[in-house]
């Protein structure tokens, strides 16, 4: 197996990059392709011991900075390194690729050169967001403004295959944010998607209201980016609201430790932590791992971890077959449940 | 100071609608308009004491049925004892108009006799929301789902002259529901209602984050009913969720009963009580409640009492006042303040 690092993305770029790759394939047995101008590159490896790696170096003078439009970056430099290394993923050479650079620049390259899995319009952002539903994900969460109908749609296969993939849910039970619980109930889009969600073959549950949103009723929560984003920060908003409400509450019945272990507990439960390592982007159509600009050896070495386990779980296939099986559903009438 | 009471509106309806409006005509010094069948509501009132109050009967024999379709209803039942109370509202017979009876058909005749303010489409659903925020309103709270700019911009209107008057605060902060705190960011309809709030001349501080809701720091939050139903129901979602865990944690530390009264205290702040009577539906164009079908003579009390002081505060006219100083300033391009 081989991981391919824009070695030339982030903020500590190249230096703490390289270090958390080599750690990451020596913990992980994986090996790597760096790109980036090879003798920086090469002076960084050798500050590390690398006996019995398997690292190789694609050599390029070009990388994106931050804060350049991505449209012109990537006009311009043809040859930059995330363009690279998420080409040694669609030629196969590579199979996963991570990147701590520029936010839209490396989604640009990633849509450019990978393009999104078949059947699916849009890249997703989703994951578990609340400390309370640990078995709840929410697509999308930020990514996607104004959606359509069939949009929703896709966020619901991909956050299907999320929760069996990761969550060993066989069959992941599906519900649509809404206003009420009936058919027919919220928006126009929501109301079209309602409709889709049923003929899916789906495990679809039915609309899901802001109150049931903690029951864990549902594992797969479908809104768009507008909604999830708003339903992740007011998790985290009230989170600290209520829990300084309860160390003021809690002062007079117990000592100052322990109510600073139930206050910190409880924004553990509703503050989404930053993962401390690059996440995959849901729906391209390849494994693309980005992490954050300010990535250190540690998360890029956990990024390593998390490509490999993703590359045995065969996500990118299983989205794939995912679509396939609701496309069939939809267009055949009678839903066919997908497992 | 007279109010129009659809007597024959509510699951009670006539005799606990009769005894609560006596009730609070009583209480509040004022006048009455009983409307349906003059000799079941004479019937009724006959129960009461009514020495000394000032309470008149308009006949009629049609009302209108739980379950019936409004349109259907108001087509066939053209003196149904709503349209005949709300009638006394347009004639200026009756300062307000209170009824308990089926929501939509309720709304109806007050969209169909007194329509809406000048300049405001739709009537508006909203207030406060959380405990933990008592000077923050949400407009719009799930009476409008597919909104646009325009829209948002009404319900800014309606909540600020909402805050100022009931309330007490002269200049309020109002912030439209976003997805980040740049102008720009967020979906088509708030990018677009940011610019006319920017020119309204209203105190616009600008996008409000989800963790920011409860902060207090906006008096007025503007979103359309598909997100305002969501926060609200959200909100007392995770109350519910927070507090079942509390009880949990504290069972170590703390006796039962303290427990329960800091569980209860922590639900009081995030679950939104039904008020004790009926509200007013924002944006109408005249003084309309619509209590709960379910309302018991208390609430009906309640309702005549609120209905006396909204008449006071003279909220309408307020109201219409507040579009044209918006309508000004959008017309006149810079902003002028409103107060």
């Amino acid at each position: 197996m081989k991981i391919a690092i824009d070695a030339m993305g982030g903020d500590f770029a190249p230096g703490e990059i390289i270090k958390g790759a080599v750690m990451g394939a020596r913990e992980e047995s994986v090996g790597l392709i760096l790109v980036g101008p090879q003798e920086r590159l090469q002076q960084e490896i050798s500050k590390h011991d690398v006996s019995g790696l398997d690292i190789d170096i694609v050599h390029t003078e070009e990388y994106l900075i931050e804060g350049e439009p991505p449209a012109y970056a990537l006009r311009n430099k043809r040859n930059a390194s995330i363009v690279l290394a998420t080409k040694l993923v669609k030629e196969g050479r590579a199979q996963a690729v991570i990147s701590m650079g520029p936010t839209g620049g490396v989604m640009t390259s990633a849509l450019m050169i990978l393009g999104t899995v078949e059947g699916i319009s849009r890249p997703v952002v989703g994951g578990v967001f609340c400390g309370f539903t640990p078995q709840t994900v929410m697509m999308d969460m930020g990514g996607n403004m104004d959606c359509r109908p069939d949009q929703l749609l896709d966020f619901a296969i991909v956050g299907t295959v999320y929760a069996r993939k990761l969550m060993n849910i066989s069959r992941p039970a599906v519900a649509l944010m809404n206003v009420g619980w009936e058919e027919g109930k919220g928006n126009a889009v929501s109301k079209e998607a309602y409709g889709l969600l049923k003929k899916s073959g789906l495990n679809f549950i039915g609309n899901i209201e802001g109150n049931d949103i903690p029951s864990g009723k549902a594992n797969v929560i479908v809104c768009d980016g507008f909604v999830g984003n708003l339903v992740v920060k007011y998790c985290e908003g009230l989170g600290r609201t209520v829990s300084a409400w309860l160390e003021k509450t809690l002062r007079e019945d117990l000592p100052e430790n322990r109510i600073k272990v139930i206050a910190a507990e409880l924004l553990s439960k509703t503050v989404r932590a930053d993962s401390s390592g690059g996440g995959p982007i849901w729906a391209i159509n390849g494994l693309f791992f980005k992490g954050h600009g300010r990535s250190r050896a540690f998360e890029v070495a956990q990024t390593v971890k998390s490509a490999k386990y993703y590359v045995s779980l065969d996500i990118v296939n299983a989205l794939r077959d995912e679509v396939q099986i609701v496309r069939r559903n939809l267009s055949g009438g009678a839903a066919v449940p997908d497992q």
